[in-house]
């Protein structure tokens, strides 16, 4: 295909679908281009660092790093980098943007006392290396072309480097095709080498960093071999609802986002209130979050939490359960009114948290199905690991029971993992050298080390026996596993990645399958170091009557899981299988370790508030 | 792989993460697993069809069409198939749900007078083709395994067909590892060949019916298409962010859904009316709507469309303007205490409808990207081509024209027809067989023949001397090219694939690029016959000062897209990409002419009302 590389060809293969050459097929090529001199090819990209030098003095012999040096500076820079100086003194002696614009004008189109030449590199975001691209001032005034982030598309012949130092090969440029300058003083990426975090505040500009690109190319490669996985074992994708009533965590809980078109409501309600059927979700919603809250506050007194926790708990459930009084005090007036909307109304519809319940349906009929698609939670803790809208990988088994999802969770965390050894060599050289160095023997480790796999009940045992440390909420059996225990478990005590199963029903949803033990249930975590709960597993609950049971149980009503129940009555089977979320792995294969740097447009809980 | 089929293989492969081997791997072989005769096997499935002999009555010739016969009825199916008429018996005579339990048990557990064989047709849905299973009544009652859908694992030895018919194979079971029932009373699919739109009602059963079961492999096949055309050409695929502010058809227009958590603002605001945020929000969304509403009139009132519609259309506008009058009554009262949330209100984000705009800054970095999920619409023509959720494929390339992006989605659809043709021969013969005759040739159509391209001008002027036709819409420049029109160009005139493109500027949205002419823009539509408009491409408008022009023509605010802005100021580039409606494209493949039958769970526009 056009875009791939051949590294035998002695042609430049130009981009069928753009006009020039792709720099993964140039500089991206396993010779770095040596095979090309002496060709004709355009290519575009942005300019990552530049130098210039004047015609008639000799060229330097640059070290190894490329970029400005003090000596390398015109005068046209000086006077960039003086601009924000500059205009601030035209403003403060009253100039108007008339004399501004002069001023840009002159730094815009200086003219040099005498020919130059800008030595550019240049990136497309096809590979990590730049290409190195030499344009000479008849041209191009270098102080267009130079600046950081200034897109360039140039036609040129490939040549041996004209300076000494590692570049193989570079392009000296005839014809100028295009440049998208920059506005030096309001770019944000001007300054070199910027801090991820401070990048977070322009999504839309910093795939252009060497680092963020880099963790696209492999975010990328991990997608394909997500899809490339279950395709090859015969899994067919199926593309879940995003907008759904069910929830596998109980109907309309606080941690959905809810769906509305509020205009067509009001539409057809206009002879009423156009307000009723909100105050009634509301009020359906706060008294589901009041059993919520309730629930989570016994869970503290179990695991005898901190003091401070269970008492914002508390105060929390009380300023609900007013909130609540108020709403339902205003709502009696209007019952006559709006009895016949509130199902309606109660039925807003929220997005989907899992794929899994729909999943399995197609599981009942076609055997091995996944879906690969964004997942959504409307709150959680303010972690580096979690944003409201994630992409997850969900797999549904017909005729499995947990031991082979578990089997094939490994097996797939392997496959993946093994691809971006395979495909992404030297994104991963980059980022080990950037981020962490090391990121490929964690890579490494997943592909060839066994996992090791503890029930629940035996992690409790073994985190009970350790005295060195103090653990904030104290491990006792029927207590969720927090990040603490987790990370303990993994980098501590077994020093790499681990199975749990079989935890205390109560802590997961309601349709993991019952073990005979009436207290656990058939679910399995996946928790790898450095980045915690990768995989979330189980078999799911095939017996009609124990369904119902835990529905129950879980306080909530089977009305909202009458299709879901429907598929036990007739011809059920036994079903199993796990989501992943996708987020985690590109952190744990890049080592970055803030979730908002790895996604390209981060949501946070924010988002909808 | 475990599940691919291998036909030299004389071994039976199990699948590696369920204890059965996939159908697909045994009777979907090129043989008809006519070489794994004498193997042990597990085999799971859902029963299709089935038939009973007696053990000593001699097996007769049946036709090659399985199936029930008149014949072959037992005394049992006899009373299953009058089961409602009893229970209703019972009922009407007093008799309580103790009486109707013996009953069922009478029939769930019949003593067969003598020893008989079940003869089974069950499917895993790995494959078209289904396995015959023979039961001997020892294993298991008749009435327990006979009905269709009823879930079956057996292990037992394949051997040549017991039976004198088209069968190659067939299981003799030896044991039964798992019989899921089926409730026939009230199992939706009990009957054979339900019209498609009667199946649904039963989304979570419909993929165990053949022609649905096919539909979605073929889907399937078309995800796996997209995904490699765009990796085998080196583009990245990007996770465009669905929860969005950001929308090409201007800001909080009436086509988006709204994404709120109303339980956490409650929270926030518990001393103030909660429900102030909705109120403004409605406002502002109806006031836009007014505005959009104002527009159709003028786009009616223009193009000489019939006086009904345009009489519904003021009324309509009528309505909406004295909503929106009541509620800024109603918000007199309020501004004080509101003004400073209106505009946190009015940042209620929406789900994206479309992902190019994001996808484009990823364009500005990496050069060839593209995105693949889902997108919305909340309201529409009540049509048999659009749902509210639909998955989309979206590409955005640097350094591209128009005539690139053209190019490059009709290369896409050549390679996702070939795909299907060359992956999915079993399932198009079966959905041939079944739903249209024509689908083979018509998908050969796209691979081997050329498009035809025409300007929407040209498109125009053909269309107006056509006199044997008169259309609903009068065609007249500047007009949208609706569905007659396009169905006409593509099926009457031209008899294959058209792309129209140049369409006029207030077609297509503010970012698509204005074309030197003035009044059209950079664009292009590609339709197919029988589906209609499948693909939407465009050269982005790159220019700053055309961009904020735009923005202004188009009623919106430039605020509402500072960041897309920016990508113009600092280091722009030519870009074009299309976006690609996935269900349409299913439907051309499948000859199914409604949507709601090749979507695993169709979301209609009154979801979310």
């Amino acid at each position: 295909m056009a875009s791939e590389q051949s590294p035998n060809e002695a042609q430049v293969t130009h981009f069928k679908y753009s006009k020039r050459a792709v720099l993964k097929t140039v500089v991206g090529r396993p010779d770095s281009g040596l095979g090309l001199i002496g060709q004709r090819v355009v290519v575009g990209g942005w300019v990552r660092s530049s130098r210039e030098f004047k015609k008639d003095e000799p060229k330097p012999n640059p070290g190894p790093k490329s970029g400005h040096g003090p000596k390398d500076i015109t005068c046209v820079e000086v006077l960039q980098t003086r601009m924000p100086f500059l205009r601030s003194i035209i403003k403060v002696f009253g100039g108007d943007h008339r004399a501004r614009d002069k001023l840009d004008n002159a730094i815009a189109l200086p003219k040099p006392p005498q020919p130059s030449i800008s030595i550019l590199a240049i990136s497309d975001g096809s590979c990590v290396a730049n290409l190195r691209v030499v344009v000479d001032s008849d041209l191009a005034p270098p102080s267009q072309v130079m600046p950081t982030g200034t897109c360039i598309l140039v036609d040129g012949v490939l040549q041996s480097p004209s300076l000494q130092d590692k570049e193989v090969i570079e392009l000296k440029a005839d014809k100028i095709l295009h440049i998208g300058t920059v506005d030096m003083d309001r770019y944000p990426l001007s300054r070199k080498r910027l801090p991820l975090e401070s990048l977070r505040d322009c999504p839309h500009f910093r795939p252009r960093t060497t680092t963020v690109a880099s963790v696209m190319r492999i975010r990328n490669s991990l997608t394909q071999a997500t899809h490339r996985f279950f395709q090859e074992n015969g899994f067919l994708h199926v593309q879940v609802p995003i907008i759904t009533n069910t929830n596998c965590w109980g109907p309309k809980n606080e941690n959905t986002f809810h769906v509305t078109t509020l205009l067509d409501r009001t539409e057809k309600t206009d002879d009423q209130n156009p307000f009723d059927d909100f105050e009634t979700v509301k009020l359906e919603i706060i008294k589901s979050s009041i059993q919520e809250k309730a629930r989570k506050i016994e869970e503290l007194k179990r695991s005898n939490s901190n003091k401070e926790a269970l008492a914002a708990a508390i105060h929390d459930l009380k300023k609900t359960n007013e909130l609540a009084s108020q709403l339902e005090a205003k709502q009696r007036g209007k019952i006559g009114k709006s009895s016949q909307r509130t199902s309606r109304a109660s039925d807003l519809p929220c997005l989907t948290v899992s794929g899994r319940m729909h999943l399995e349906s197609y599981a009942s009929a076609l055997g091995n199905v996944y879906a690969f698609g964004p997942r959504f939670v409307a709150n959680g803790p303010d972690s580096k690991k979690l944003l409201a809208e994630m992409w997850m990988a969900e797999l549904e088994m017909a005729f499995s029971e947990l031991k082979d999802s578990m089997d094939c969770a490994i097996d797939f965390l392997k496959f993946v993992c093994k691809w971006i050894l395979d495909n992404c060599t030297e994104d991963l050289k980059f980022v080990s050298k950037r981020v962490d160095k090391l990121i490929v023997d964690r890579l490494q480790s997943i592909v060839s080390g066994p996992f090791e796999k503890i029930s629940y009940t035996e992690a409790v045992e073994v985190l009970k026996q350790v005295t060195e440390r103090k653990f904030e909420t104290e491990v006792e059996w029927g207590v969720f596993l927090t990040e603490e225990h987790e990370s303990y478990l993994t980098d501590e005590i077994y020093k790499k990645a681990i199975v749990i199963y079989n935890h205390p029903k109560e802590l997961k949803p309601f349709n993991v399958r019952l073990n005979d033990d009436g207290k656990t249930a058939a679910s399995f975590d996946i928790i790898l170091p450095k980045v915690g709960t990768l995989i979330r597993g189980s078999q799911t609950e095939e017996r009609f009557n124990m369904l119902i049971t835990r529905i129950k149980e879980f306080g909530s009503d089977r009305k909202h899981y009458e299709w879901y129940l429907e598929l036990r009555k007739h011809g059920h089977v036994e079903c199993s299988g796990f989501s992943f979320v996708f987020d985690p792995l590109v952190m744990y294969a890049t080592g970055i370790n803030d979730v908002r740097d790895i996604v390209p447009f981060p949501r946070s809980f924010s988002i909808a508030q």
